[in-house]
């Protein structure tokens, strides 16, 4: 069952927004406003009833509110806000702008990056789905991170560019059309709200770190170009032995080698996160390329790859 | 001088919403609010004691009520909304949904597409300046049409595809980038309010005519391919002469010759319109392709061309 | 097994030119010079052996000599040229400029258009795939044109937007990106190739059909724009009844009811054609929209559906 | 006078290859044989008996064998191309993959970035315009550079990303609309040919500087995100002065302050380089963002602006 938050007072098909969803199954969404109920009204709103997971795609604070509801009533959660990212409540005043006060389901809250922690998400009953630049920088660099290959303090850059479809579907004069098309901005200098759960995923300090978003004119697709230093001298061959170790056995992550690099249009409409790298030898200078589309690994596929993971399945049934 | 009725509550540089224009010139755009004020505080508001002449960009209603002030006061005026773009006071409830009871300035006003009617567009008091897809398909069928050399009767069809700019600033859904990006669609099918500034100015029926819009994913810019029987057999060569002959002294009009077709890249991002065309000889049958700069030649550009015309300068200048 | 005809001299992987099949699966794009093999040895290098089917996405040329040799080593084949799409082997020189002598192919063959002659389809030996274009304005017209409810006299016309993709792999000036990107524009009047298939399928005279294509700034996706007018009064819910019953046993083709329009992001990369129309009852004059990728239900998703009805299977199986 | 080395045999109108320019001004692109000629019937060739500058708009070799041919008639030259950028003679084989042997006039072109060194532009018989991402990068480190405000030990990094025109009129796969549009990809990893020059107009090392472009679908523009370190703690306010002060005197180059970043939109079809910045004040992370259209102020613009100075006219004529 689909639910929607937005302004439909009565079902409606999938098709009148997603319109080339027409004719392949029949889901009507259902409106629901989850701001207004509470308890069991909640529950039999959004179908809960018969559910054994529900996906939140809803603004941060209305996760927050929301899910542990959900929890209470034995279901299981995925949320896609950033509602359960960060494990210090603390910290969502600076970067999200309100109150954490949910501190149980916090707690319990997986990071849902299941190319890490496969474990953990499998038995997850509040499950955080990652940002999608998020996705793109913690695959990037948690291989040579965790072999402890990386010059931390040399600092580490990453300099990322998404389509349009990232920022959501609600309409805003930096997402007209007019707006992006011909155009490439950068944005978020310093302070975009993905910044402390990728530190958090890979356990480097804030002065170490520069992320720089931009806005693609594409609709589809983040890329990644992640600047960092060896702290010993390396081949390519080496390099690449080590993040083929790590995602060996990752079905949705995709290592390039021989200096092929991922490309947007090599993941758009697809549920693959591609890495690919440049290394300069004498001075250790790398540079990792990372690519997927922000709909699919970076969101929704990931979404259902975590939920594979839940229950039981093979992580890419119906991704691939 | 120039004042916005957007939000704003303070003076603010014309870089903030066209970053283009940034060092260029140095002009505030001065908050007031048309719909508020009135009589001599509306004059005051917009600048109108030290002008000559005042570009209306604001919606139809409010040029409607706005207009007649500053004529009363003076002033001339160049509408670049509908609301003095039709003859008829009654045809508004249907094609623009409102009452228009402002008949005496709507009797005044000259619909100002200069390559037509240039003796009107001079001595205009209250200048209404044409749609842009309603200047591309009259600019196309008008050299013909008054040389009686058409078959209305067997009916005429202007297929137009234009940019996303030509819907204006305000975000939407429809314009979301997401949306326009990668697509392509019709609308309006038998209802777009360009239609009657259309016949008027044709003078040809609605059951001889069809236009149909397309929105583009680009930003600048409207291709019309308008479809035609002639009604007698002629050559290529008689078809080019009536239209050299008829946009030989317009300086914004380039006419093709010899099957080159115009395209959406020669106009955009200049104050041109231009003809071409392509005829099947024994069927009569002829395919006018215009092509203009939905900004350009379709609003901003052909309202310099007026104003030009208006105050006795080159309709030209500053334009080439 | 895939063969390729390009300049490649060793086995490639096939994310060489199609990234974004790395990794899905494992087949070698082997170099065939099929111009300079004859008999077995032809056989030999594209597989035959094996195989039940082959697929050519080669020049008209090359098809029409190929086709025939495999035809004659017991094979099937699904061609996906223009080379045995006319029925009169005259009509060549003049719209594909070569001449065609492989009379005996060219009467077995089937047009494959498989919501118009599905029996043919499926007992074809040699199929006939048929353009995008055409399939786009066929689908949209054949319902009515069968019932008889077109006034033919009155004129058919097909404006037509493609996505640059249609064109082919190879690169030229006019598909430059920057030739191509913010642009739009017709080509080809009067003259397109893909008239006389379309002539052909419908049972329609020249005369009374004009086509004219146009390219978008968009990868994927066509849109027709056709107009027509009826030959009596009819409701909308008659005109669509007509669509619905003749695409009723159609999986692949979605008819729009109730106003909505189809429009390229509905079906880019999809296997979908979707027809929708607008229609002045008074007047009789109807707009029928249709929509497909070029590359899904306009070329390679077709010819497996063709593939599928050919050897028993549901024709969207793989496709949906 | 324009001459063409294109495949063309006879003079043709310009508004061939740029179809914008139909009409504005009548001059025919004369075709020369650039390889094939010499001496005098070289000069003849390209009409240099009347004219007071050349602009050579050819590939690396041929300006490195005609540039000096003009300069020993008397002519001024101002080359587009890389073949006078680079002051050692032995680097060309490493980076453009030829030999160099035109030492004199290598000896004697001034590299023509107006904004450092005005001076031996106004006296240059010979220039050498800049590359479009090196003016870019050169642009935007400059400032604080020269004013030693720099780590440069800590690393510089200019990730850049342009438009496909920058990549010439030359169609390839590359560079095929389908395979730019939706789309970004990075390229020459620590290879490309620009870095040298950026090396020497910036006066660093090799190892303390990376360049990594990548391409847009954007037909124009630059945007170059570039990581520097200061060598001690500054304000926003005082690194702007640094900025400012620099870019007082130049009419081309718009610092931008207060946060507000440029853009590809604000630069397109100008000739401006706009800059701007973000500061980590505690950690002395300084983010440089600078912006301009690669034709503009990474190329043509540019070349007249030297022009301008070279002949003694005010840098920006005709520019602005």
């Amino acid at each position: 069952m689909i639910s929607s938050t937005s302004s439909a007072r009565k079902p409606f098909p999938i098709e009148q927004v997603h319109p080339a969803l027409r004719g392949r199954f029949v889901i009507p969404c259902l409106p629901v406003d989850l701001e207004g109920s509470a308890g069991s009204a909640l529950l039999e709103a959004i179908g809960a009833p018969e559910a054994d997971v529900v996906f939140l795609a809803t603004p941060h604070e209305t996760s927050r509110d929301v899910a542990p509801v959900l929890l209470d009533a034995g279901l299981r959660v995925i949320d896609l806000s950033g509602a359960f990212r960060l494990k210090d409540a603390a910290a969502y005043p600076r970067w999200y702008g309100f109150e954490h006060y949910a501190s149980e389901a916090l707690a319990e809250a997986v990071y849902g990056l299941p190319e890490l922690n496969p474990a953990a998400v499998r038995s997850a009953r509040l499950l955080s789905n990652p940002g999608c630049y998020a996705t793109s920088v913690i695959l990037a660099l948690s291989p040579l991170l965790r072999s402890e290959w990386v010059d931390i303090s040399a600092g580490i850059i990453s300099d990322s560019k998404s389509g349009a479809s990232g920022a959501g579907r609600t309409p805003s004069g930096k997402l007209h059309f007019p707006e992006v098309n011909e155009n490439c901005r950068a944005y978020g200098l310093f302070t975009h709200r993905h910044v402390p759960e990728m530190l958090q995923a890979l356990d480097i300090g804030e002065k170490d770190f520069i992320f720089t978003p931009h806005l693609l004119p594409v609709t589809r697709g983040i890329l990644s170009t992640v600047y960092v230093r060896l702290n010993a001298r390396r081949t390519p061959g080496e390099v690449a032995a080590v993040f083929k170790e790590f995602y060996g056995p990752s079905p949705l992550v995709r290592v390039y080698e021989g200096g092929a690099l991922p490309e947007i249009q090599a993941v758009a409409n697809t549920q693959y996160a591609d890495i690919g790298f440049a290394l300069d030898e004498e001075t250790r200078r790398l540079i990792i390329v990372s690519a997927l589309d922000n709909l699919g690994k970076g969101a929704a596929g990931q979404a259902v790859q975590n939920m594979n993971l839940m229950f039981g399945l093979p992580q890419e049934s119906g991704l691939i």
